[in-house]
């Protein structure tokens, strides 16, 4: 395939609507051969946990003078930490010709939007609220309210399809990624993304 | 899927480059399920050649009435004939839900863009340029001047794949139709194409 750049993949939706299991759906398959992009944060490692392979592990300030650098595509606070993407990691390996895939929530997939109008945008939604609830009920170990409030906030995420380029239903965990590699091999079709490097071969030629 | 309509591909690219082969290869994929648009001509049937099977069989003056009154998607006088797409059975189809294709030279797809931007423009584009020029001497029976005549055109043509929205390279017969294929199953995840009925159905079931 002729192509300048690899692809950003930014796959996000609603909560509960499993974007971690169709997430390392994908990472298993060897014709996508997606990079993974390492998060950065300022909580504790846990038990096991590697600096530089499960997260980059920084202080508050460190984080903090990113932020201010413009070093991060996303972040966001979550009780108490600091969780973001670092742009350096995701900006080589595009440009390296690889395909990068953020999994991330709907609020940093705006932000991904705004510095990185060219990724690819994927809005992964339940086939119906009735499933989206029976999955989060599904975890177990959530109360009546703690449910009723993520499906309120579940609702909302709704709407933020909009905003993305592709809404992929999740019926079956491999319906999804049928999909989701489908939506690659057309971007990587896309006239915008290949006709220069494509008509620069053909001159290149005469 | 979740949808409201069928789509319309549009198939072209450089005379030359395998337009014909690849869709008949679509053509037998029962996933994709594509219905053919059958094209109207004023040329006399030839022996075998049905009404409304191979061609929609015109007068001259029937066929100007239809373009008077743009009942035709795209169409081209050749040798002293008319040729075009009737309009209505493309529409019905596709309002229908199911997906169209159009198998048509560079400059009919180009007049199908202006009454059907939604439509899914692909550029079947060859390998480099001295493979289109072995498929043009492939057929065997053409003059250095043809070949240089038709080289010029294929050229001119190349040009025309800025106008597309996707540039599919034809380097096997196989490999084009798989690419097609996720052009189409990407297609209908295109939030722009089903957002709507899919918020829809979430609502209802409140």
């Amino acid at each position: 395939m002729k192509r300048e750049k690899g692809l950003l993949i930014v796959l996000s939706g609603p909560s509960g609507v499993g974007k971690g299991t169709v997430r390392k759906e994908l990472f298993t398959d060897k014709d996508l051969d997606l990079q993974y992009s390492i998060s950065m944060t300022t909580r504790q490692p846990r038990d096991g946990e590697v600096d530089g392979v499960d997260y980059f592990f920084r202080t508050k300030e460190e984080f903090e003078a990113l932020i201010e650098q413009n070093k991060l595509l996303e972040w966001a606070e979550f009780v108490g930490n600091y969780y973001g993407t670092p742009v350096d990691y995701v900006k080589e390996t595009i440009e390296a010709g690889k395909d990068v895939l953020l999994e991330i929530e709907v609020q940093g997939a705006m932000q991904v939007k705004k510095s990185f109008p060219e990724g690819v945008f994927i809005f992964l939604a339940p086939p119906s609220l009735s499933e989206l609830r029976n999955r989060i009920v599904g975890r177990g170990t959530e109360t009546e309210d703690v449910i009723h409030s993520r499906m309120l906030m579940a609702k909302e995420e709704l709407e933020m399809m909009d905003e993305y380029d592709y809404v992929v239903e999740n019926d079956t965990v491999e319906m999804a990624c049928e999909r989701i590699k489908a939506i690659v091999t057309s971007e990587n079709c896309r006239r915008e993304r290949i006709a220069k490097i494509y008509k620069r071969l053909m001159e290149v030629e005469e």
